[in-house]
């Protein structure tokens, strides 16, 4: 089994890692620290990034009209419940087992019995090895973020079923394969594509699929009209604003625990500089956000600092050890000041993004992986863009493909008096807030 | 102080376990690795739990209507501090302190001074022992937890006080006597009944003792009039989403830290395992609950799922270890069917559960308990069917002696010119939205 | 580098702590336990304390009329992201590079390059060093909540942007300069004033600025008429609950990590007996504002109880480490207490405050820190009432300069039309619930 993350931390592994059977390496005393510490940061890591499945729950419930947010809190849960089920299916397996240069294993159920811990063959030590069930536990999350990304996006005019079917595909196939190709050590990987914590394996990722989703959905009823756009304000900001806070929390896990290890000092200390940067990046897209709109609209828009927030975030996901503070403030600031120019880009090409997420993961995942070179001389920026564009175009064709077949067969789109009407009603049934705004006239 | 992780754990204790004074077990050395790993699993395991108190408060504040919606807020944020003050004052000692068959010591203070390390009295070994004040914090959030069962199923109609006064001894006594024959070593341990985390011991508890007082308590006003069933639809479905994805989060604390140790690899295999199945069970609940509501009622129903999921936790939670993954998904989503069939089933006796935590913490913690045998080869199901019978049996008894003293005493329902008008006018003078709804017509 | 940490646990520091650079102190084993478990203990109270960003944001929220909701959320992030950056920049080595008496290093950028990991320069040992960023990160943490404070006293009629240069000056030179009088080893500290975790360096500071924002800024519009205060009830009580819980979950980082080292079985039982005393504060500061609301006012009032259970924690900040379980109780009982006479007297003074901040953060911590002796042996009363005067009359004037200085230049204060209209259209041209209340009138 190839593992992403020796290979990630620069170690060669040659036919693959080894895997040794329970309970412990051959030669680890039971009470090895570092192995119970490295399993510990993925355990910590990973229920950090699994609250971020209610981080995006809550800003797309936010950022919607009150008529579809029954519907998107239900496609979120759903989302993430259909994703960790596939991942367990085979997508665990196509990006890690027996990975050659552009895939591994299908059809291949994950379980941890035969393989409870994990080590680099190389140097056999304990100082990396790891519980097997907690790397897979941190992965399982990792791609329920990507699908997180999809939903808000496409929210208020995709249908329920057709956009869990294609979170199935997301998470089974798509994600898998191009994860391979550099978590995986495939040819990526061996070309010196550098992507620490995934702006471009992630977020550019749920980015693109969210981009063709969109472009194949089309913009929401009556969003652009003789060429204005008409404003939809979301229902909730307070519910934005917690929903920005949890993904800014759940960060810590997604960049900290990518440093794959915490079994000695230095790795210590590197999650440590992880932890600051990832702050400080965050820090620097707010009020990067919150001044470009002050100068460039003569107001601040709380939505667009709450994506500038985001921004800084996947900015420096793609290396979040090597810059100092100041650095990873200013990568986060330039994500910032993306993001504020990415929305209305969008929007004049009539592409609807109900909560921005194409220009928050899309827009600064290749921002954050190009600006890797900046900070880490050990990467050039040849093999990042060459990253950029393949997985761009592998995610664009294949999330195209699925949801034309989806278009064609069971439809993806809300009848136009359903959209009208809302999802919530349409499709589930019920309202959010049955007491409150027009729901209120019913009761 | 017999205890019961490491009688959970198999480990055969005697007359007591070691306890040794602080600052350390005899002979073990201050920066002996396991002792901290232990009790910082303790730790963490604690601070996810009591954020499962969160989680509680907003799954009710969401699933009840406007008008009782500070009043459940406040149920929730007192239930806790009453359950944990009760904990502190008598209910850890009654569990856990010189238990005999069927219970400790009564009307004893818990305090750390004496015993800041406890260890197995068999072993000796310091890869067991962890600080007693980790211990004692976990314990008291799972406590909290069977307290805040009960508030979801009893809302929008019991008064707040003698509410709280029933968790006074719910917390005080009616948990730890049935605690202590499981986890402190007593009756059932003995005969071989096993739950891991409290399937039986926490969810079905609270599921008892609310079932009940929806009895005693009869259904809302207007809930079944001429044998229909008048939906009364939440106020908030984000909120109610929040919670369950807070739920969520705080169950990897309440099942892994279960494992009461994380010393050795061993221990840190079998969190990981743990974490990946109590992880699965969920999604299978909620996929499960999707798939249902789908096809019985021809709609997806959003608290169907939330509850799904709530159900594939709870079923796991009595063996999250020995499942394979995919076992863990299915036992979720058996879980999951149950509690689409278990909430109009007790609609159609008019046992009014406002939340459905009978249907999820009942239901399916009978059925996680019973289903421990499938993977667990070393428990029968005699011992399990007699564990769940018993305490059943005793909390049904034991609560509705209390919730009977209550009601012929200071009374337990509101008023019902209270109940028409809300429990937060009529109880706290206040709205909990006071600018919304029908609540803004005053303003 | 003199380090706050070290010298509050007691540790005698000569010219500076021993400064090592990367990636290990000398001799130390790549593997050491000790700075590992150190480190992480930083990690994860600091994201904790990060996520207390978030309860102040959804406390303040709900605490405040819809009209200035989406104002009070961009404000809590923004001041997160200011703080944060101020920190960096140069409050962190205000508050702990070179200090002598009364400050350090101004304008002086924080790096971790040099100075990997911090160990104590008597002991030499490993058993207290970490790394350095995960120091930086948990201080970074606590200025920020420092600047939480502030924003929700003087919500609903300060002006945005004035409010963060406050900020700014707060996080980079008030905050900071105190602060090293005590955790930099200041006179305070030489003189024996004691401060775990900051009742009185962080909640008072907070509180102090408030205060003096609140005096200058005057009450809002309508508030004291007449000789009566008219009610300006919050918006959500849920979220006002949710910010409580929020809170109550991160104190446990709060005081917690404050321990400053986890290396040592005596410091995983001081961690461990910390978090039960925090929880048991909580609990018994919110059980005493129930019981004392409901004895003075005849009603439980919610909002009283969520401060009720604030004031435990803040209570019991300054010492959580000494106090027996049922002491802490009663030590947050008295704070539950305070607060609920502190609300009304504040608004007989006519020193309108939004959330009760002053009453919690202000009047607690100076209870807190006075009441350090009682439980602790080694401190006496004379340093403790001469850190909260001196402390208090150094943000005071400091504050009231910032304060008078913004008013006399760009203003603070929002024109009152804005003020009438809610800080959220007329500051940000944006509803925060477009579709409910008032709101709802326009689509």
């Amino acid at each position: 089994m190839l593992n992403k993350f020796l290979i990630k931390k620069g170690v060669q592994v040659g036919t693959g890692a080894l895997v040794i059977s329970s309970p412990a390496l051959a030669g680890t005393p039971e009470t090895d620290s570092s192995v119970i510490f490295n399993t510990l940061l993925f355990l910590i890591g990973g229920f950090l990034v699994m609250w971020m499945a209610a981080g995006f729950a809550m800003l797309e419930a936010g950022l919607v009209r009150s008529k579809n947010v029954a519907d998107i809190c239900l496609k979120n849960i759903s989302l993430y419940a259909v994703a960790c089920i596939m991942w367990m299916l085979m997508g665990y397996n196509v990006m890690y087992a027996d990975v050659g240069s552009y895939f591994g294993t299908f059809f291949s159920l994950w379980s941890p019995a035969d393989a409870e811990l994990i080590a680099s063959s190389t140097t056999g030590s304990d100082a990396t090895a790891y519980a097997s069930g907690s790397d897979f536990f941190f992965q399982m999350v990792f791609v329920a973020t990507t699908a997180s990304i999809v939903s808000g996006t496409v929210a208020e005019r995709i249908k329920l079923v057709p956009f869990l079917l294609f979170t199935v595909v997301l998470a089974g196939v798509i994600y898998p394969i191009q994860g391979s190709w550099e978590w995986g050590a495939g040819w990526l990987d061996q070309m010196g594509f550098s992507d620490f914590a995934g702006s471009t394996l992630v977020h550019s990722t749920g980015g693109w699929a969210a981009l063709v989703g969109a472009l194949i959905l089309g913009p929401r009823a009556g969003r652009y009209v003789n060429g204005t756009i008409r404003p939809m304000p979301g229902s909730s900001m307070p519910l934005a604003t917690l929903g920005t806070f949890i993904l800014w929390l759940g960060w810590f896990g997604f960049n900290g625990a990518s440093q794959l290890a915490l079994g000695t000092i230095s790795d210590a200390v590197s999650v440590s500089n992880i932890f600051v940067n990832t702050n400080m990046a965050a820090a620097g897209g707010a009020v990067a956000a919150f001044i470009t709109t002050q100068l460039v609209y003569g107001k601040v828009d709380l939505s667009m600092v709450l994506n500038g927030a985001l921004a800084g975030l996947v900015s420096i996901t793609a290396e979040p050890l090597t810059p100092l503070p100041i650095s990873a403030t200013l990568i986060g600031a330039v994500g910032g000041v993306l993001v504020v120019f990415a929305v209305p880009f969008f929007d004049k090409l009539k592409i609807d993004d109900v909560v921005g997420a194409i220009s928050v993961h899309l827009v600064c995942g290749i921002w954050g992986t190009l600006a890797v070179p900046i900070t880490n001389a050990d990467v050039s920026l040849l093999p990042q863009i060459t990253g950029v564009v393949a997985i761009g175009a592998f995610v664009c064709t294949s999330s195209a493909v699925v949801w034309y077949a989806l278009k064609l067969t069971i439809g993806i789109r809300l009848h136009p008096e359903d959209e009208a009407r809302g999802a919530d009603i349409a499709e589930l049934g019920m309202e959010a807030y049955p007491e409150f705004g027009k729901g209120s006239q019913k009761f």
